[in-house]
């Protein structure tokens, strides 16, 4: 039986993933409260939120990389340089991974469009993002329009327990320019892209049908210090409130 | 036999393209300096100047009211609005009247692109222009892939004294969209779109395979409160040399 | 009696202005269900917001050339040029068609008011707009003030559901600059300035007291391109919803 | 005589204004070079420049403060807040004091007018000021236009090695707005505002017809730490030379 | 007895302050309706906004003021100059006076960072600001680590109803650069920096460890100008009601 | 004997570099026109500005990837996320390099100092460049007070026809934090930064005392798809000189 005395594990712990771990930490008796888990009144997770945005920015660094051609991309600098065209980014899904990848995208001088069903949210990006960043609504049609222009592409659509709807499919990626680069921010939830499946920082890509695929789970692990920071300033309220109320009080 | 006590007209003449203007002066013995002739050491021409930036900022404001389906236009609203496609905007020649109708396209949300031989005057538009306009060194090849994506195209490419260069040549028209539209501001040295030619505020437009031309040759005229005040400002400094110093001292 | 089985109309009806249309639509015996009706839970009208938002960015382009000589306005260009003053531009509401037609007038680069009563909206504005637009709590009195500097008056206040208020009477008029335009948004609402009536894209304008009125009812319906895609960007989801669970679920 | 082992004294000394120093150096034999006859090539001034951008930015935030009630000025904050008009800024002059002066007037939110003759100079701050910032071509009448309006002016009109012309007479002052603030930064050269005199920065401001006069000569000297810096960084290039080649050849 | 025919005092009462004023008003049997205690549903306080805004874009141009050296700081130019290191700024706070007075040391150069617990507020600071403004997670260790390099300091949290809390001690003073400037914008419920106490416009300033220290209790009144049109703009809605319900109905 | 109807080799030779390739190229007999040395009448090399545009702007690419935890860095991601600090970019070098590679890590987010000696171009930088780029004279005082702060640094100083400065020496390298990365742009002329040699795509990195190198001797050449287009644009119109009048007349 747990109580207020016993040892509180608070972190991430994607258990449906693990059941290893999950059994391990039914064995420990220990109280453990998922990051993942944590929701706010407004059914957002306030700890997933912080790599999100750190995914989202890395997505477009990752992407501009892998352009490069050592790495396999095409050849392409994103923003290009005067009097040259500049590189074209697609942004699927609005949320936090895909706005902050736009909006690193706009900061290397590429041309990008981010794409979504919410229209709303496309209306408040428009107002805030730099200019040549465009909306367009996300449909099967325009997302097969916009595939053969562009050099990178950022699977970005994160749906709240549950899996992220495949908008890429396989036939698509020979209409795609090769050496072409696509990232899925999603994998880790089946990844809005059919090809993709979850790789590691040791070995990030690889290719199907002339498109490179960076599919890394974790990316936030790559910069640990920027992540570390980031996670405790939204873990910290709550730790608190665990460590001064009791788990059993903050916990309801 | 001419003398300082003469009458001055200092005015715009252009006297090549009227030769009845050309005998009335010389009958006249009035002495006559063209605004169009007045020189910087440098070669640039300051009375032209205003009327160039006037030219520029209108062109875009006509092209985009023409693309209007009531005024002939293929019913696109030049920005688009968030979730649908910009317009696409481009203009030939990084002048003053390129530069002015760049930064008002790009000021009404369209994808402009802009381009010229000239890759200095494109770095420096790089660095200071919205990120919504892309600069791209022209070429022919490079024309003819942005053509078909065009719902404007600007002609602002002026070469003094010269004859402009026919950028776009009639077999071009098919491949754009029906309905698009064309300003051509360097209508009136010949125009560098093979198709236009010279036209009035009253009868400002007319249709060649299936494209919309506007080429009133003085469009700084429809907004003559701001080029009045515009041209004043740019002769005040000479008018006052030639009626303190007498035609002879200040035209040397 | 209506069934599930019947035939279904999902457009925009706005029955109250025609009777004929009310009665055929009855005969009819079909399931009419207007875009201008659907609310969303906060009350929001979101089949009215691209047309708001196309209306508010024509209004301004339709300003501009207005304001040309031979179109009979003043003869101002929008932004002026450097040396020269800048066009006044008077917005009056910050809604949607307000804020759309705030931006595209500060990206022509004219001087930009924008009015409303709603403090918290123009603080959102003041943060996100250009610098400038400047924001100014609506009054009687300011609206005096300002009207004789503008060159370009624009009527943005929608009421959902009611008659606009009538900010600008004819008696203020005369106080404005000969030639100056006057674009209302809010025509088919009644307008929020006295001397307005509906207009059509044919015979777009008339003149009161020297100001040139431009009250075009159906503003989107010049540039159908983009109002076609924008409006289905917003119908799809609800469209979607009827044809998938039929109209008695999915009205409820 | 003269010769390469005498003393060197590389300063401001401003001979003109002060016969006890220009005789004192006289006596001491020492070599003196004066910063401000330092000249390159394009007949710039260079150690001159450092002090005219720190004047220049002074300028707005001295302007700012003695707008105050307390301070004697008439109670207005410059940027205002939203929903409130904005403070109306006029900056004579655009030249390295008047540049600095309009940006950091935009950056606190006024609404800025930079007038000159010079309208290339003109040009290229309508390209990279910030949008509340408009500019004007400087005549009488422009000048007598705004001044009723404006809350602040700044004078920056300095010609090299001449009296600065008086724009501003004192007949003006009685057309401005009581408590309203002037900022002379040419007051050194004889000012381009008629009733400006030099004060001190113990009693910095003065107040005639109503109108609140802030005449520091020496503004740079209220921020040593910025002013220190910023001329050492002009100055090292040239003080290096004149250490290492000797004043004869480094003056040559 | 209270009833609807009684005078209404509508004004700003800080009954809590002032005991006197406190029995003068019950004495006077007047309804005293206080600014501060209005609410909106969502809890937020309107008639305190205009308020806090004006105090916010006031601090920073008093810092700056008082940052200049014959005003007791250490002679920084908050922008600096092109060559030299920029004042940087530490907000306490991003609520409005926080977000305001960040606002305005960036558009006066300096190298701004704004500090708060709230993540979401964070984030859209960092999506609207200019890119001179970082965002930090308020803790005690981030504030020493950037007390050492601040010139100016502005605290700015405020929690409605509750005292502030003292985010900086006297301990951290001597911490800081002598001659660097804070200003208090909380002083009048309690502060948020231990060292402060109220001051006046009159005697503005004291020093503690060779910090500045600027405490004005009542900074909008040094701008009564914008501080009337901006109150007047936020009660009125309220005035009215009151007026045309009477207090009972509109207190309700 | 050299003569019109002899071959022409017209590309990047650097002689210097290559014995090998010089003998083979004296024994071919062909004209060679080495790109490297083709000068403008104002001393400027036209055709190396392109490979530099593209080198300034990979630096900040590959400096961000390389402060990855997976491939050497500290794990910082440059421009961090709202409230974390930002990642610092020192950038050594305001010629083109560095003004490129200061914008792409400015469109990063990150806090990006620029040092050079040449004061107008620092201004002109500071009128330009978005506000999280600040100018800093260079001096080694400076910039031993920011190497230790740095994350990243961008060697970008490259003189024509010279050897570059060494500005960071060895015993800097102890200074800096560990996995801190440098990237030379300058390698292939010496460097700027002491502890540098010339790496491949191959094997881009090594480390010295703790800090990443990333030295690849011809950035460009990842992003062939780029450059080649960037370069065409630059040599086309001397290669038709070339073709159209003959090596002996173009040449002179």
């Amino acid at each position: 039986m747990l109580g207020a005395d016993q040892q509180v594990v608070f972190t991430y712990f994607h258990f449906a993933s693990s059941p290893e771990l999950t059994d391990a930490m039914v064995k420990s008796n220990a109280v453990c409260i998922a990051y993942e888990t944590v929701e706010k009144a407004d059914r957002s997770l306030p700890l997933l939120v912080p790599m999100s945005e750190i995914a989202g920015r890395m997505a477009t660094q990752e992407g501009a990389k892998y352009l490069e051609k050592p790495m396999g991309g095409r050849g392409v600098l994103l923003g290009g340089v005067p009097g040259t065209a500049r590189g074209n980014v697609l942004v699927l899904g609005c949320g936090v991974v895909g706005t902050e990848a736009a909006k690193m995208a706009a900061g290397l001088g590429a041309n990008v469009t981010i794409m979504d069903v919410n229209l709303d949210r496309l209306r408040y990006l428009d107002a805030v993002m730099p200019a040549n960043v465009s909306t367009r609504f996300s449909t099967a049609a325009n997302i097969e329009e916009l595939l053969p222009e562009a050099d990178l592409v950022i699977g970005a659509v994160l749906i709240a327990g549950a899996r992220a709807p495949q908008l890429i499919q396989k036939r698509h990626l020979k209409t795609m320019k090769p050496g072409s680069v696509m990232v899925d921010v999603a994998v880790d939830q089946g990844g809005c892209i059919e090809t993709c499946r979850p790789t590691t920082h040791d070995n990030p890509t690889f290719v199907v049908d002339g498109v490179l695929h960076y599919c890394v789970a974790n990316m936030p692990g790559a910069v640990p210090f920027t992540s570390t920071v980031a996670l405790v300033n939204a873990t910290l309220p709550y730790a608190l409130q665990l460590a001064n109320d009791g788990w059993v009080t903050a916990a309801t």
